[in-house]
């Protein structure tokens, strides 16, 4: 028959096996991060060499590729870790798998994408498309991380990660939207709108980074981005969009564009691998902090086994016996001082223990509401999916051009087709 | 290496490990449920010794010490088997622990409080205040198993079962409450608030139960209710909550009152055994589809082990082909007919059971949205314990009153103290 300190014990184990799961999941967001990276270059140089029709960028490309192969191998291992894990049989460990499902035929399609990138048999627009969503599938894999983690504080690095790699993604897409308009030499109104897209969405993430973040990553990040590189790709920014529909743009520009966004995205990277350095300290810390808990517990349970467990009735019933002070004093009585204090110290320990639990699922709540906008989104799109027949982007395409004519957030503009649900036809409904 | 359908698989598998968990979670509600039926029984009954000096109720209240010893050890073997539970290694799973390891020891302790009521060595309130803790600690185990449930539908009825136990337990301390206001022979204010609170907790409880459960038991719910026996019962509660004070109550009425309450909370039994039927039903069926859909999996995966993995490039990058009609057809075309029924399936497995699972998600905190309240006032109590050095029942106690004095709900009131905690002063927090 087990005992309330048995179950303390047992939920103490609890708590180091969640974060012992979480310490793996952060070193698979970590991959993750460095894979994106990799493929984020892979992209740039795969439309550089399609571009210059094979001409250039052919031999950097190669050295890339090698590159994403060694960080794609570490991100593949960390899933076959998770899928090995006997703990993560939950369903939040079931939309995680999900998601891991949905990206390794698309990690398993990249020697099919990369020959026919080499063999210029794509052109850059379906070949940054492809890139743009295998890079999508590896952060919704983040995303689901960061919305399962249970501790509050990894909750809000990994909230922070996420929308870091995302808004860097959006960095990249933004680089070689540009690339690609100064390269053609005039302006158009469809990708001005996308590029102006492109800086929303990126600064959105930043912002969120920013509230979630250590002060300290904080602080690194503003110094790394240096006015004297900001002012110029404001100014890039600015000459491109800002022109009226078929003026011309420099050409030459475009090498320069590409090189400023180049220097950005690899600042960038050195801030992510700070989150992530950030990430394993804390996990690792958390995991020395249960374990001195568990071990202080379980020296209890050793002398209980010694001594025999305490009558914890007094401590329970509290004022129960003071009612009748005729009562003989109960048996327990003749326990030693040190019996008493343990008597105590048990009941004391799990009430401790369960506000513990309960603040951290409350700050954690807090935390996962900054996730919420994103599921907003998804869900919108899930129900145009449904109800309009259409495909996931012309679903996001459809919400991104509304909120730009109706100048309202991405956010707002799901909400509104959520509330309006109700009044879609049910009959349509996948 | 594994591939995305291992990765379903094994998301199909942690589904069901949850279920599995789930069902075994709803066996031990229902026997907590019983349990705490068979120490309400107790308690009326060691009242009544209490109360005639050890004249009556003797035999009836021996007989009702076996049948909670009865229950009792189910509700440990439920227990017990959580513990031996390889996959519940989640912070869930260790706030339920912790709700059990606080439970335990008043488990322990009832042969002590027994002992002192059989000698008649405690008087009835106190009695009464042991058992309404330990009936307490049960049903914070259960709420934590509704909070803790991962299925919307498991969760609803959860949730409704956890509200109705609540709310029998807030009837049967309105029989204890009325039984002795009636007994006293004398109107007294401060035991008709108490009464009228009950009431209206009362009614809060099976207000929410009527809103999760199912149409069936909610019919069933309405017909137990018989208005013959809920007429007998508004005019006694008008009779004794009504009196001005100081007024004469009939001291005749206390077993005619006892014995409404009885039938009614008898009653409430029933639909108590209908409500655990439903769950394991509706659990068996839940644990019956994941295994089928498994089954379905696996056997695609026993394929792909002759036939080698399809290549999904031509799937998940979508048009990424098509840019170049130049593009010579790519080397899996060659595969049969059913090899590209099964590339396109696999994907689309994935996004449906993707789908599911964050409509799941989506339901489940509406579902929970309902347990919150609970959680509010948990968390002020907490508040004003650590800022006024209070007790759990002092702080209880506070909350209430100032919602009679104000008119307001429970719940409101909790809300403003959390909403002040800003201005209480940050050095008295523990």
């Amino acid at each position: 028959m087990s005992t309330g300190l048995n179950f303390l014990v047992a939920a103490l184990r609890c708590e180091i096996d969640a974060q012992g799961e979480l310490a793996r999941t952060s070193e698979l967001v970590a991959a993750i991060g460095r894979l994106v990276h990799a493929l984020q270059r892979e992209r740039g140089l795969s439309n550089g060499l399609l571009a210059s029709r094979g001409q250039r960028f052919g031999e950097r490309r190669e050295a890339q590729i090698h590159a994403c192969l060694a960080c794609e191998q570490a991100v593949r291992a960390g899933f076959d870790a998770l899928a090995a894990e006997r703990t993560r049989r939950t369903v939040n460990g079931a939309r995680l798998f999900s998601r891991i499902a949905w990206v390794l035929p698309g990690l398993d399609a990249l020697p099919a994408l990369r020959q026919r990138v080499g063999a210029l048999q794509i052109d850059t627009a379906h070949a940054t498309a492809a890139f743009v969503k295998l890079i999508a599938g590896l952060l919704a894999v983040v995303f689901e991380a960061a919305d399962g983690a249970t501790d509050p504080e990894i909750s809000r690095r990994l909230v922070a990660m996420f929308n870091f790699m995302q808004g860097k993604e959006f960095a990249g897409q933004e680089r070689a939207c540009g690339a690609a308009a100064f390269a053609a030499g005039r302006s158009e109104p469809a990708r001005q709108q996308q590029w102006l897209q492109l800086i929303a969405s990126q600064e959105a993430c930043f912002h969120t980074f920013v509230e979630f973040a250590s002060p300290s990553l904080v602080e690194h990040w503003r110094t790394s981005q240096a006015p004297v590189e900001l002012v110029e790709l404001e100014r890039l920014r600015r000459l491109a969009c800002g022109a009226p529909a078929g003026a011309a743009l420099d050409a030459e520009l475009s090498p320069i564009w590409f090189d400023c966004c180049t220097r950005r995205i690899d600042a960038m990277q050195d801030i992510e691998a700070l989150l992530a350095a950030e990430l394993r300290a804390l996990s690792q810390e958390r995991t020395a902090q249960a374990l001195a808990e568990l071990q202080a517990h379980e020296q209890l349970l050793a002398r209980w086994a010694q001594q025999g467990p305490p009558d914890t009735a007094d401590f329970f019933f509290g004022d129960a016996r003071g009612a009748d002070p005729a009562a003989p004093p109960p048996a327990e009585s003749a326990a030693t001082p040190y019996g008493r204090q343990l008597e105590r110290s048990i009941l004391q320990l799990v009430q401790e223990q369960s506000q513990r639990l309960q603040a951290m699922n409350d700050e954690l709540e807090t935390v996962r509401a900054a996730l919420n906008e994103r599921k907003v989104v998804e869900r919108a799109k899930g129900l145009l999916m449904a109800h309009r027949r259409l495909s996931e982007d012309e679903a996001h395409k459809m919400l991104r051009q509304t909120a730009m004519n109706q100048k309202r957030r991405l956010v707002e503009v799901a909400e509104s087709v959520l509330a309006m649900a109700e009044f879609l036809p049910k009959d349509a409904a996948s």
